[in-house]
């Protein structure tokens, strides 16, 4: 690293200590708010934003208006798009956000001692976190509002294609916490270059979790790079794996609704295993449901086989297809001879998040469910429905698929770390 | 590096790769076991222990002799020497580890959703667990232990002074879990040199988690190294701080027992906090107690003069005794005008372990319990309560320090991970 490099990390560096520092500040101030003083906080909050409506979208045209010069896709542009009505929805989630019960003060557990001690153990806000985000802008406003909710001061590095989106948020949030009565210092934006990451990821002391939200590329570079504890999110490849004695009706469905109800989230199924017994006759069928609906398929010999007798075009698949998480209509095929063969084909491609059996076979499916290890095991559902709002969390930060801390959808529980308090009087150790 | 180093480190790698894949495959038979046939395994283990008591010992004895050759201090000696009566207690251990109930399949939450579907989450081993820690060899047999009731392998790394002692340890474990018809892989010492170390802390993807337990310096370079999740440990900056409304006579009790009655351990006292109003009363009386326990006093000016007065020694304080952990018969004593004044200096100083008030104040108690920011707070009791015995976890594999996923002592439940269980009969999402 030469001498200019190093001058602007230590920048890097002194910006975030700086930010951290007044985010750890207002967090003692988070930390004891009553639950009515965050929820009215919520509200004016939202108000504020729909309020600045305008502004933000106007900041907003000008974030898309650099896109289309860059060439940056249709898809990409929608997911950046903030309209009225879109400012509008993301300002009600802060509303649905008060809704939800206070996290803080929650007792998880707790007992009287032999000696007479009274243990509890309490929830309380992480304290000082940062989130590392790409694409949609709303990310930003459900990670100050679970922030605030939660007890926690938000440091946000959000993507550079939604810099100037992000700025007029953060700039309306912090005016309306003013407003509230509360630090502005609630909610920080870092606007620096790739520093300010290597920075936030390395505030060890300063920063009490880092919580990376994107593509496999950004999520590797924060959990490899990071000394602060880190929370791993979203790299989905999901399976759905049609066992023998599935109702293939209801396996058509799942399918269909796992692969192409929202293709483009970790959430969605990359990968389809169907037991060898029922290949024949389910696999054309459902080739064809996918095929129809626009899905590119890669499958096994047998599949591109049966798929070739129903005039459904389906490629020769590879290892790094089933490996792989498309992110897109494409659909990696599979026949298996066993269950399992399929638990191993899904502990070999498999990345912890959710995986699908459909099957009327109890004994199957309670073999799926104590042996494959993912953060969801769906029966009979479609894969979809990992997500913390269908779970009744309210609102989310991301889906960890990392065994600790969390697992699965994360929203206000995920944010919070304990105290155990300990009353006496006057006890001491023998 | 050069390139024997490297090729060392190589070696390294793949040893430990090895060891975690063995380690993999036999977390994956621990995960389906049931507790019956775990708690007859801790049997098996407990008694091969008690069989091979005189192979252990002497396994110990040539520890301890190369030990006094390198000039181990007698304290260090103490803490590593097995005689038949610590081989026997290590072995009822296991034993009371096979009394406590099982955490894995515990629900921890869940209910049925609108459309309903019903969601579970429940707890599940973490899979491949490395602890990594220096001293006493009964870490390893309550690390193995605590692992196979919590359905984890372990990959273990002791220090060199114990290497023999753990060595037997855990042949002899490894041929009862065999004998118990359990994978011997279960069970797995590193005996390589620091590589392993690096090795094993960099095995993303094949070990789930390393929990080092041991000095300051450990920690940190596993913290810093480590690219797998890892679980703080253990550094206490302990304060005893002494309110304007104590029991002076509880307050006595408890800054003695806490600093006094096992110095080495993390629990123990290193700070004492004493407000103005009770300084001259209360000090002179206590600084004599713990003076004629041996302790060695520093101060800040009014401390050292209080003492002067009573004719205690007392050195004037630095801010690195302040922020000092000592392990041993030290304090650090300071008077603070006000409550928040204590909580600042705690703020400052403390390593979010355990912070005592001594109060009759209901308000005091309060603000110091809701603003004091610890993995355990105490209200007059000794901080040496900390600890997951005296907690009623039954044993103990650390105390977290930090924010993520454990904080304050950690024991079975700890080791787990959770997984969501979904069960449908068809649904999709709209």
């Amino acid at each position: 690293m030469n001498r200019m490099t190093d001058a602007a990390l230590e920048e890097s560096r002194q910006r975030v200590r700086d930010a951290a520092e007044r985010a750890r500040s207002a967090s003692r101030r988070l930390a004891l708010l009553s639950r009515a003083e965050k929820d009215a906080a919520l509200g004016i909050l939202a108000d504020a934003l729909t309020q600045a409506s305008g502004q933000i979208v106007a900041a907003n045209e000008s974030d898309l208006t650099r896109g289309r010069e860059q060439g940056m896709p249709e898809s990409l542009q929608d997911r950046l798009r903030l309209t009225p009505e879109r400012v509008a929805a993301i300002a009600d989630a802060l509303r649905e956000i008060a809704g939800l019960p206070d996290p803080v003060g929650e007792v998880v557990r707790g007992s009287t001692l032999a000696n007479g001690l009274q243990i509890r153990q309490v929830r309380v806000p992480m304290g000082v976190v940062g989130m590392i985000y790409e694409a949609r802008p709303n990310v930003t406003v459900d990670a100050a509002g679970l922030g605030l909710k939660s007890g926690n001061a938000m440091i946000l590095r959000g993507g550079s294609a939604a810099a100037d989106s992000n700025a007029q948020i953060v700039r309306t949030l912090r005016a309306a916490l003013e407003q509230a009565d509360l630090p502005a210092d609630a909610v920080q934006l870092l606007d620096g270059g790739h520093d300010d990451v290597t920075a936030l990821i390395t505030a060890r002391g300063l920063v009490d979790l880092v919580i990376p939200r994107g593509g496999a590329g950004l999520i590797q570079a924060v959990v490899l790079g990071a000394t602060v504890p880190v929370i791993e999110t979203g790299i989905g490849n999901v399976h759905v794996y049609v066992d023998r004695a599935a109702d293939l009706t209801v396996a058509r469905d799942i399918v269909l609704n796992s692969k192409t109800q929202r293709p483009s989230v970790c959430n969605a199924a990359e990968s389809l295993l169907v037991h060898a017994e029922v290949a024949e006759e389910f696999l054309p069928k459902v080739l064809g449901d996918l095929s129809a609906e626009g899905v590119t398929l890669y499958g096994q010999p047998l599949v591109v086989e049966l798929g070739r007798a129903a005039g459904i075009a389906v490629e020769p698949v590879t290892d790094e297809q089933f490996a792989a998480e498309f992110h897109g209509l494409e659909m990696s095929v599979g026949v298996v001879p066993t269950l399992d063969a399929a638990i191993e084909h899904i502990d070999r491609f498999g990345t912890l998040h959710t995986e699908v059996i459909v099957s009327e076979d109890r004994s199957a499916t309670r073999k799926f469910i104590a042996e494959v290890d993912a953060a969801v095991v769906m029966v009979n559902a479609s894969s979809r429905f990992t997500d913390g709002g269908e779970f009744g969390f309210g609102a989310e930060i991301g889906i960890s698929t990392q065994k600790l801390h969390a697992r699965g959808p994360m929203a206000l529980a995920e944010l919070t770390s304990t105290k155990w308090i300990v009353e006496g009087d006057g006890q001491i150790r023998a």
